[in-house]
């Protein structure tokens, strides 16, 4: 079956695994049914039982209100950019408002910029991304009639997390949340937004299924005439099968949601263990006095991903190949802002991260 | 590992064993890299090595010309509905015309209907779906003047399969085909269409992944201002790379398409074999006399997917009851015609396909 590394990558994610024993396990024939997940029918009872599963593991463990839609769709976050801003932009109504803190929620203002009105209220650009607004700077910037106003809840490229949530915005105004990175990473109060949505490739499963959860009172905004795979009630007038879903995919997830479930004992816990790991690898950071250059402010450190720098961009690639030869992949920063990231998701054990953070000390002694 | 069953699902659907039991073998951890194929970056070394060869083995099984892009896509022909239509149908412009043999054709229409300026040029919704139309009703329904003319060569649900090719469309008219069910299971003058696409989920992989093969100048025809998702540039211009892909989906389809190229020897090989598959169950429902009634007429029968009835409701339960409690499952007709329905794809054994032909006489005999 052959060792494992310690896998950094910012997604696809390391997974847990228990569960990818299970999926091998099964990978030539359930139990009972005698064909792969592969192979079953999404009409099959075996998949109403996972997807039923899979939903009711997201509700137990983000406590999802009643009047809230969970469904699952393909095209991770890229296609939800494309359905917020089609589905919650009334044709010459209010423009959509967007609070941009990293590379993501830039490429979501820019779609839904290109599709009709809508704005970037807030950005952190020009100071590199490396927080979010205070309460007062987005008084300012977000208004009250805003057609919605969408922000991530984590920047997977910057490592700029919201604490300890993304913003309150004006009453009645619907705030949309991309969570792809910090999904299941800690709890949520999911009744503050109107969508809720993240892509599975980084805490909750492999890529190819995004959950989206929707407010009851989403669907009688959506204008008529949307391509039926962008239009949410394709996706919650069928339970999610109105084509054929990505069978596999929702199992993993839902065994990634078991998982969080039975071994983890939920979110509460989960964001527990994830404060010990990144505070392993920002203390780090710290104390090596400038070897290592933290990109985010302290303030707005993301706990799934840690981002830094070393003094030369030769000593990056020095440390991400000398870390790879020690059996920790992926630590390249994101090609479009280089240094090191350390994606450290639900499913990278302590040890690893452990490892980390010791490497991070033998190196700054050698080099620095 | 347990028993396998004859899995006859119109999709998702079986796999070829070897395929299943390599996916086992590096579920936990790949050789030489030590993570899952579930886990590992779309930008990864080793995931550059399986799109590729995924691509070339496209390539190589369709003998796909110089000429056209293949990308991989996510959201199953449903994506693709939208997509065609979106991209192909300029704004004022002349109508895209559909020639409809089942319920997917049907779907794929109302989308583009819903979408922009289109038209059922032919339908053989009045018979109930049971055959294409001859040269000579095409020529009288399908305008020179058309946006495109879009077919499904197979109709998954009925059974009903263009013989020996799509129809022949005007000089210069783009002729865009849903193959999504007879994908990989003949040689196809790829040649001929200006977009051909097909979900996975029958012959070339899981559910998760869609591939639709471009002639280069379709690109150019693509209005701006669609959303990023459904714009066959997003995909062409950036090697499917432009947001994550469905890795594992992917990785499974290579695997497939090596199979096909390396074990059965080719789509020339595989298409004698599926007509030799076919035939053992057209064969039964022949020589029964009226007891099975199949439902294409023979002209257009489909060699993935044969469908037929039994005198009554009644038998046509009992016998999806009795297949099933002797190991081959999933033989009850779509919801929306009922009957019966044996999908036969490139990966059902021809011992399966024995069992069920000896079953069909076997059950005949005790209740004809």
């Amino acid at each position: 079956m052959g060792e494992r590394v310690f896998n950094f990558s910012a997604g696809p994610a390391t997974l847990p695994l228990p569960v990818l024993e299970e999926a091998q396990a099964t990978m030539v024939s359930l139990p009972g049914i005698g064909a792969s997940p592969l192979e079953l029918s999404h009409r099959s009872r075996w998949f109403d039982g996972v997807i039923e599963e899979a939903e009711e593991n997201l509700r137990g463990l983000l406590a999802i209100p009643d009047g809230f839609h969970v469904v699952f769709c393909q095209g991770g976050a890229t296609q939800q950019f494309s359905m917020v801003a089609m589905n919650l932009q009334p044709a010459g109504g209010a423009a959509a408002e967007y609070v941009v803190t990293g590379s993501w929620g830039e490429r979501a203002a820019g779609e839904a910029i290109a599709l009709g009105p809508a704005r970037v209220a807030w950005s952190g650009k020009d100071d590199g991304y490396v927080r979010t607004p205070d309460p007062g700077e987005l008084h300012e910037s977000v208004t009250a009639d805003a057609a919605y106003v969408h922000v991530t809840s984590n920047e997977t490229i910057q490592g700029v997390e919201w604490w300890p949530e993304t913003p309150i915005v004006p009453n009645g105004v619907p705030l949309v949340c991309d969570s792809s990175s910090d999904f299941l990473s800690r709890p949520v109060d999911v009744a503050r937004y109107a969508i809720l949505y993240a892509c599975a490739q980084k805490n909750a499963g492999p890529a190819g299924v995004t959950v989206a959860i929707v407010r009851d009172d989403v669907p009688r905004r959506i204008p008529d005439g949307l391509p039926a795979i962008l239009d949410y009630r394709t996706y919650t007038e069928h339970g999610s099968l109105y084509n054929t879903p990505p069978v596999f995919a929702i199992y993993v997830l839902m065994l990634v949601t078991r998982w969080l479930r039975d071994e983890v004992g939920g979110l509460a816990e989960q964001l527990r263990i994830n404060r010990d790991k990144a505070g392993l690898l920002y203390e780090a950071i710290d104390e090596s006095v400038g070897f290592y250059r933290g990109h985010a402010v302290p303030a707005s450190r993301s706990l799934m991903n840690v981002t830094w720098r070393l003094p030369t961009e030769e000593l990056d690639r020095t440390f991400v190949a000398e870390a790879e030869a020690a059996g920790m992949i992926e630590l390249r920063g994101h090609r479009s802002v280089g240094g090191i990231r350390a994606s450290i998701y639900n499913a990278m054990p302590l040890e690893g991260v452990r490892q980390l953070a010791a490497f991070m000390r033998t190196f700054a002694a050698a080099h620095g």
